[in-house]
């Protein structure tokens, strides 16, 4: 019988091959594990079928919260307005039109409400080190500081947890490997469409893990 | 033409009294105000109503967030459920049944990613000491916390700002008075009938402010 480290864990899973690993990596760390989906009004409900999918397949429950009203608050992204998804690298400036006004913050105080509400103690969060660049609230003095608040905001400590803080995405992609993951599983394109882009920020960083592995991408693209 | 500290803040806002003072005591410190107020599934929608009307008389752009579904997740609570609202002093333990869980960085964390989203420098929380006790999220600690993660957590720093957290609630109201402001403007009742009750916990705490002021209320009571 394994020893589990956590005795319910919260995990903010959208569909996608990070939090597809992150929590297929929760379960093998705590007891109990509650997929947590956002949907905040994305250009496409791809991503949160694959999520679906495989919690089903996990036998997890699994809560998706529809929390799109909160995008006539938060302007300015092209994840949630009409703005053309740019293609082209992450890293490069055109991606900040991807940044949603303190998305991560609002993330994980819904999370984290949620774990008291459950008496979970932790709340697993994907940020990696491929995003620190570009992504203020995905550097781990974010993660930190947001630690602190957890610790004191309920009478419940929950403590937020980022195993992959430190990981470029190849490395989160040779950890699930190293699981025996099956990345047909996730969705990574920005565009909803049949087959993956292969163009998107998201499809070009995605197919370079795999590079970086040595190994195809088992999923299809245009 | 008077000096201001701020050039745009938002304002979480109830319509709630002591909301109502610190919106008024936000339109002299910031030359911009932007109140929100959050519809996060209470019992009735009149405390909202009475801030519709506060905001139209302040010339005020008012963005009212419904983030009602957010309610499947935060289970446990008298105010967004069917729980029995308890009567009595909110100090009592029975009091203890309204605590949303995380409830405040919820809605802080969506406060702040508005105010990065319209360039605004500061946040008004209303968090006053008669809350300390009950309430972890309305505690000093809670706000310095907060602070620390809004000063890193998106390009933009955002200042959450509690101009209360060391006022009773008859200090709040005595601060209103001085700058003149009608306290009928305001609704505070639990329950939404006509008239107030005059004795859930939110009304016994205000005919008391009323009272340490030697005032009477100008809200009726049934």
């Amino acid at each position: 019988m394994p020893k589990f480290f956590h005795r319910s864990a919260v995990v903010i899973y959208s569909g996608g091959m990070d939090s597809f690993t992150m929590l297929n990596w929760a379960c093998r760390q705590s007891k109990e594990v509650l997929p947590l989906t956002f949907n905040y009004g994305q250009r496409h409900v791809k991503e949160i079928e694959f999520a679906q999918k495989v919690a089903k397949t996990l036998a997890l429950e699994h809560k998706i919260i529809d929390i799109s009203a909160i995008g006539q608050l938060l302007q300015g992204s092209a994840l949630t307005s009409d703005i053309d998804v740019p293609e082209g690298h992450y890293q490069e400036q055109s991606m900040k039109a991807t940044v949603v006004p303190n998305r991560n913050m609002i993330m994980l105080s819904l999370a984290v409400g949620y774990a008291v509400s459950r008496a979970s103690d932790v709340v697993y969060f994907g940020a990696h080190a491929g995003d620190h660049a570009i992504y203020p609230d995905c550097r781990p003095q974010f993660v930190n500081a947001m630690n602190r608040v957890t610790e004191i905001a309920n009478y419940q400590v929950v403590k937020v947890l980022a195993p992959f803080l430190d990981y470029s995405k190849g490395q989160i992609l040779a950890e699930g490997l190293r699981m025996g993951l099956d990345y047909r599983q996730t969705w990574t394109c920005y565009n909803g469409r049949t087959k993956a882009c292969g163009k998107c920020g998201a499809c070009v960083e995605r197919l370079e893990a795999f590079a970086e592995q040595g190994l195809p991408d088992p999923v299809s693209y245009e």
